[in-house]
């Protein structure tokens, strides 16, 4: 909405934001509401359980809940061809003039945690089908971090009642800095740790002794996938091993059940706060201090229970953001070498890390952009689409208020991609949802073209603010401590973490989504 | 709030609600929101499994969400002494003026589908301790009719897509009669019914034949304890089948899996408005008709997940509305001998069951008035409200807005109660929860002590209306069809449905949880 003002006014509308922390909130709470009311309020009628309102489709959340009814489309071109539109040309890579590599490596770490897609897992005869189903607990829990379930939390924790020890995480020591302990010892994955969920991509690592040896014990099944992940799983580790220090020593009398749940009830919110402040501001084209403020959830009409979409887990699958190759110290390495391993991370250490990643810059996402690495994953999330039978691209438009495309030259105004468009599909209303996500146009000041940022506007909102707790008789100093509490109102950004939680601070490196010297264009 | 105007402006009022349905649809939304207002809305912050707000807290609804923190009272008196508060004299009966014994039956019904304390089995070798959780799906669901889980849901089905049986429920017919099939095959469970939860009382009922063999195949398994329960459920299986065969023959191309959903989501709402618009109304002190109207918990602040409290599990337990003896057709038998027996209600068939249960008063829901055979579990519910360690009856007084008690005589003003808890406890702000929801004095027009019938009302509305099938945006005809809509609108009392699923109807009997010549006193 404040996208429609002129540049002047803007202007003053910002200043007048940063004058008054009361008007602050006030337009904070105006533009979270607009963001998200641009489509109805939660519960979805429908899931990829059945096609019409059913007891199921209402309360089975092991199914993916649904913004738009399915839709049978028929004559639709080969999914190998519509991968074309995302296929990088050789030496083509365009890169964006916003974000930097610790964009995407949050925006991965923070969707892996509860957009989860089951993965059919062929050996065991599961079908494509198993896609429509997902293994998410519907919230920003920090699943990578504790696991999905209270038996894998268990698994991941010291749980010691010693001085020191209480309520921490397991952890390691290497070269002076704290880790994951490692998941495996030797070809085999630790007795203590079975109950985890096996990492994606388990043969290749099991293959391999060399990325094997330094997979982490991690509560998410992904965390593991790529060296930038493991080290915001690593930073959320350290972390909450931190703050249950902090809190053991201000509540001698607390046992280690005690200091564990209430370091991550302190842990949970703070990553939410970095998701608003840090991440949707990041994102967003307007230059708004946004800001993870509770009370605007209390009363919203969109206060309703979390169910991921089946269309938000394919709307977040943001590939062309990854550069052909990313530097790790003083390696540059093809990203396709980097998967499943921690080689780099562990080599350079946390705090190098995160500098490294915040100095290149990302991919622009969008059209044309997809490494050859990825672009087996672009063609299964077209099947993907067509496999939950999702409605066009021109429906999710109207969905969400936006102008539907009459004409191609309305989604996108370059040639090549108009090219592709009409080669695919006889008209700009029969363009699937998945690619047109992707073809469209870029818009100036933010990395994320115009129907995806809506769509993740309305979830990234009406999922954080309503995480429990930040509900209204919940969020209070005694669900945190006063030590806890200052905690969260001293972090501000994924630096504010590094700083404290790497020997030697950030060693003077910028942290950061945003590029250096990046200007808004007003 | 209405109970506090002069008799005159209450008369006024229902008559002004009686002449403008607009005016009757304000009162009716302000009479909710009042009423749920009395305390704070969910989410709560504890749970039974931590004494402080954790994301287990939050998010395990495997254990019984709490209004109050866990509290450590010292120096309750001996269990068995605080169950002399319920035992009934011999022949010292109270009976109700105005409930019937359809009452209690629907209370039952209702309640055994969502407060659904973990009991403990002993042979498994599982203490008392798991009463702190549940196995409930903490929404109204017609689990007792349809079960818990999807696959003891597809166990009750006919699953046939023939003409003519497609959507039903599995039934067999007995003398002209549609009942449950039998849960039975001589000694053993049918293979088929497997995956049910077993019936409890099961070795009770496997060691009596003349039982066991007259054991229905239920979805809950509390739905064969009193042959009331076995009842309700019965109307509701009839009613599931007359609406799919409705819906079937309105839309011959679906299938079974269609018509079945269907159906269901027509009759879980026809139950909602059965619990609200005959029930509640029974309840109600207020002789202002409230209506089951989805509308008002649309945008209402109270409208948030529900989770069945611990507190909820107690209060709900209402023995002393059983009566010593109750007659079924041509036969009085004293209520111990009806357990887990379902052939007094085979024997004279559902509608001269449900006239009978209406010809007979209830007792009276207070002090001094449960039968010796109930006497061991009103013993438990105290041990079970200690184990919970629940705050006093006086704070919880306090928590839903009534005047805590500061003499024993604002407690009750009944001689033999005043006796009993003075010899119990030192004070009346160290009355226990549970012995004092029911040592509270009656007060006019309702079954229900005051305490009680505040936190019913609280948990009745919020849980009622916020059902999935209310929801803003599917509440609509396409959810239910044309036919199962105006079915819903068709129905507004049990005596609806015995009337069109019994062979020959009522019979002219009179069917209702309120007593014939009953009249409110002004």
């Amino acid at each position: 909405m404040f996208d429609l003002l002129p540049a002047w006014a803007l202007k003053a509308l910002v200043r007048l934001t940063e004058i008054f922390p009361g008007f602050h909130r006030l337009v904070n709470r105006i533009a979270i509401n607009r963001s998200v009311g641009v489509t109805r309020t939660r519960p979805h009628p429908w899931s990829t359980v059945h096609d019409y309102v059913s007891w199921d489709s209402l309360t089975d959340m092991r199914y993916s809940a649904r913004h738009l009814p399915a839709r049978n489309i028929p004559g639709q071109p080969e999914t190998a061809r519509v991968a074309d539109l995302f296929r990088r040309p050789a030496g083509g890579q365009r890169l964006s003039a916003k974000s930097t590599c610790l964009f995407p490596a949050f925006a991965q770490y923070l969707t892996d945690g509860f957009i989860r897609t089951r993965m059919p897992n062929s050996s065991a005869g599961e079908s494509e089908e198993i896609r429509l189903q997902n293994t998410s607990n519907h919230q920003i829990d920090l699943s990578p971090l504790y696991g999905r379930t209270r038996e894998q939390t268990r698994a991941l924790r010291l749980m010691s009642e010693a001085k020191g020890e209480r309520g921490r995480l397991k952890s390691q020591v290497l070269a002076g800095e704290e880790w994951a302990p490692f998941l495996y010892d030797g070809p085999a994955i630790r007795a203590e740790f079975a109950v985890l969920d096996p990492p994606l991509g388990r043969d290749k690592i099991e293959a391999a002794p060399a990325l094997r040896d330094r997979i982490f014990a991690f509560g998410g099944d992904r965390a593991n996938s790529v060296p930038q992940v493991s080290m915001m799983n690593t930073l959320f580790l350290r972390e909450h091993n931190r703050i249950a220090g902090m809190i053991e020593r201000a509540h001698p009398d607390w046992d280690d059940e005690r200091v564990f749940q209430t370091a991550r009830n302190v842990v949970i919110v703070m990553f939410i706060k970095l998701v608003v402040e840090e991440y949707i501001n990041h994102i967003s084209p307007v230059p708004i201090r946004l800001m993870a403020d509770p009370r605007v959830a209390w009363r919203a009409p969109w206060n309703r229970p979390n169910w991921i979409t089946t269309e938000f887990s394919l709307l977040y699958r943001w590939h062309s953001l990854m550069p052909d190759e990313i530097r790790w110290g003083t390696r540059t390495v093809p990203i396709h070498a980097t998967f499943f391993d921690n080689a780099p991370l562990l080599e350079g250490g946390l705090a190098r890390g995160f500098a490294d990643m915040s100095a290149q810059a990302t991919g622009v996402l969008g059209p044309r952009n997809t490494a050859d690495a990825l672009l087996g994953i672009e063609e299964s999330s077209i099947r993907q689409g067509r496999l939950a039978r999702l409605d066009t691209y021109a429906a999710y438009r109207a969905l969400v208020g936006l102008k539907p495309p009459r004409r191609f030259e309305d989604i996108s105004t370059d040639p090549d991609v108009l090219r592709i468009l009409r080669g695919l599909y006889p008209s700009p209303d029969l363009v699937e949802f998945y690619p047109g996500l992707f073809a469209e146009d870029p818009t100036p000041n933010t990395p994320l073209p115009p129907l995806i940022r809506t769509m993740v506007a309305v979830d990234a909102f009406s999922q954080a603010l309503t995480n429990p707790l930040l509900s209204e008789h919940v969020w209070r100093a005694e669900t945190f401590t006063a030590e806890g509490m200052a905690a969260i109102e001293g972090t501000a950004t994924l630096a504010d973490l590094v700083a404290r939680n790497a020997p030697g601070g950030a060693g003077g490196a910028r942290i950061a989504m945003t590029q250096e010297g990046w200007e808004h264009s007003w």
